[in-house]
């Protein structure tokens, strides 16, 4: 595979994104338009995503559960934006065992209906709260203009549920989830993002308030990498999911969503990837050390493989894999683990053997730069440093490219053309109109009101009405 | 929830079965006829299943993908048998996003077809050779009669699907994972199983053998609890699944899947559950060890609460719970973890503080003879042994009652009597007319062919043919 070039990034984006995928088998193409094939070099990092956020998910106390994929089409009905929102983009069951159904059945697009009937069962006082459950799902939305992960009928993702006695509890719950995919962006992921609510036009159907982390691709689009959402009483009315509290009377809880999906895998590729393929985040990677054999002769085969084992009992702290697939060159299999995007590459040959050192070459630095000799002793806590290093420095690397790609913009036609190749942060009067118009004449959205605002005085970019609210404007996946 | 007496096993087995999993809030009941929630305490033990069997698939060489929900309605009918094994079960999707699709998707039944197409796609030649994957999906089977985690429309699962350059090598594969499946049912869930070959009428539609890990429970009808299929080239040759050999000629594949769902947990249930509730095994209980400090007044509760912490933190290496309601009396908490079958319970109370002991009470082992005291610095050594300990002991118990209850029958009427309480073990010609007569008179199936056999000769226990093979006949759910 990896002898064909990727086309270049800067030549065709897009062309570059779905032939890297492709290549470094991180998905395929199904059958059924707009479905996608993970394979398992594409799902293991979803496991490590998996894990990530699990960890997370349980210090703050969430557990998982499963719940249903078909929703009775009449439960979607019962709140009237949520309806609205998602009845063009489902898939419907219309029969069963051969029969026609009496009511047709929606594969679930997200559940907050089908759970808040379940809650709305098992809440009957305000000691059942707060309930705080997660599930892994898959769910289907019927979008009309795919990509593989980005926008697939079919993702995988996430979605958190909670119930709470009051509007506080949950406000800060919704708060307390974002910055956990804060966190997790930045600390596992390497990718650098804004915290902010999203603007009433582009919040989840049945929302009060929903918040976003925005990150900035490789081309400087946005891609809304996580949200979650407050939802007050909207759905604990229309599925009366309601509590006795502590002076016997009925109250409606408040509750919360919030959601990342395999969609974050694209945000991967398109923050750390370059010309040469994928550049894997350490701390997610699949694989996070490849070690390479070289030899020209059996002699030489016959110590370089016995070393080779030694230093691989060394690796098993680590996600390491041994390329022994003694039928390629070494330097078709550079190119190939490059492509793959794994950190870190041992080569050992035979005078590695002679002086027990191996050589390591970090994928973020391509060349001599990147390579080091490091003592066979010495490995696992180089391995270690070395893998930090790499982490630290993909985050610096895409915080500064997405720092030079914003400017804060005073005028229409500044913001214009900032957002052709970056993105505007400006005064915004937070009317439907302006965001529209912006929408129309660039093809730019408002991507999140930033929670860090210093509530200084300005004027709306498009109309000059004076505001404190600032906002990123642009164009987005 | 356990105030409530559950319903005794001998009054009513199957109602006792519908409650323990609500009480113990295992699973619940969704508004779609005949699917299940599968709530925390449920999906934990799950998960852990999902653990124990992930190991076991990496070190025999799989790597885990995700392939789509969707399959189009044509791929089913590309395979003769297993399109009129599966057609009646279909739940089928007309409509997306408002339209009436051109070709109707059935939501996956099994995913031999799906999976076949995309091999067909990725293998080239024998050095691509074998697949080795697997994938954790939902599926829908579109069942009349349902049961929680036993039969449901919708269910979790995970199936492997490999394809291989010989026959010989498939069906090592096809053993290799029944075998993989017994080592997990009797190693990490403590049910003894016995492996098998289906007959005819009881194989998978569309393999040449199907295998079979058999269980029985605990009112002795059998439960299929996992399952191994030799394809042969059946599907290889339906969806074109080629590679060019060493010889550089097109050959088909051979082809294997195996599976093992959420029934499974139906089986811990009915393997090893009492009148009193769950009996958990300990490899896989979500809590392994409950704490209940116990004290009367505020200076006891600040002793032994002082105390529990660092009995905690020896018990960092379990799966440990401290059971911190304070408003609930111990004796409710005893009864609560027990119906929630929690293999060993520590009690901590001031005397225990006193002589820096605890009092560990065994789930298995009923009243006195299951309790002892074990000083604070011998906690996670004996803990390690008791959980071993309870493990061989269910594994013991499970595996006598069933060989009380198989009966080695030589006549018919014989027969029919041993089906009424056990499994009746006999010669069987292998016939389908002799299989359903059986079936009629008594509703026992053909449960397996065992591996092993002694390979005498007998004569067929319903038409007095001479044959070689013998079978284990039962009812089952």
């Amino acid at each position: 595979m990896s002898k064909d070039k990727i086309t270049a990034k800067s030549e065709n984006y897009s062309e570059w994104y779905n032939q890297l995928i492709q290549k470094a088998e991180m998905a395929d193409y199904s059958p059924v338009r707009g479905c996608m094939v993970v394979r398992p070099y594409g799902w293991a990092l979803w496991e490590n995503i998996q894990k990530a956020l699990n960890t997370r998910f349980k210090a703050t106390g969430h557990e998982n559960a499963a719940f249903p994929l078909f929703i009775p089409m009449s439960f979607l009905e019962k709140e009237k934006e949520h309806v609205e929102g998602f009845s063009p983009e489902l898939a419907v069951v219309t029969h069963g065992g051969g029969q026609k159904l009496e009511e047709p059945l929606v594969v679930r697009p997200t559940s907050e209906t089908i759970i808040g009937h379940m809650y709305a069962k098992w809440i009957k006082s305000y000691r059942d709260l707060p309930v705080l459950i997660n599930q892994w799902a898959n769910v289907v939305r019927w979008e009309m203009r795919t990509r593989l992960f980005l926008r697939t009928l079919e993702f995988y993702w996430q979605e958190g549920h909670t119930a709470h006695a009051t509007a506080q509890e949950a406000e800060e719950e919704t708060l307390r989830m974002l910055h956990v995919y804060e966190d997790f962006a930045k600390n596992e992921a390497a990718i650098p993002v804004i915290c902010g609510r999203k603007s009433e036009t582009e919040k989840f159907a049945g929302a009060v308030h929903s918040y976003t982390i925005e990150a900035m691709m490789g081309d400087t689009k946005a891609l809304q990498s996580g949200t979650s959402h407050y939802l007050g009483q909207n759905f604990a009315k229309a599925f009366d999911i309601q509590y006795l509290d502590d002076q016997n009377t009925l109250q409606h809880c408040w509750t919360t969503s919030w959601g990342l999906s395999t969609r974050f895998i694209g945000a991967i590729i398109m923050t750390h990837g370059d010309d040469q393929g994928l550049v894997l985040p350490p701390r997610l990677a699949p694989i996070q050390v490849v070690v390479v054999p070289i030899f020209r002769n059996d002699e030489e085969k016959a110590q370089v493989m016995q070393y080779t084992e030694k230093v691989m009992e060394q690796l098993g702290c680590f996600r390491a894999k041994l390329d022994d697939r003694f039928e390629q060159t070494p330097g078709f299999k550079f190119n190939d683990w490059e492509m793959r995007g794994v950190p870190l590459r041992v080569e050992i040959g035979p005078r590695d053997v002679a002086n027990q050192k191996v050589v390591i070459a970090r994928r973020d630095i391509p060349g001599k730069p990147g390579k080091s000799f490091v003592p066979f002793n010495e490995l696992t806590q180089q391995i270690t440093t070395l893998l930090d290093d790499i982490h630290d420095s993909l985050l610096a690397k895409a915080t500064a490219f997405r720092d030079e790609h914003i400017v804060e913009t005073a005028t229409y036609d500044e913001l214009k053309t900032v957002v052709e190749n970056g993105w505007a942060y400006s005064y915004w009067c937070e009317s439907a109109e302006c965001e529209a118009k912006v929408k129309q004449d660039t093809k730019a959205t408002t991507r999140c009101i930033p929670l860090e605002q210093d509530h200084k005085s300005g004027k709306c970019v498009v109309c000059g009405k004076e505001t404190q609210t600032k906002v990123y404007f642009a164009k987005a996946y």
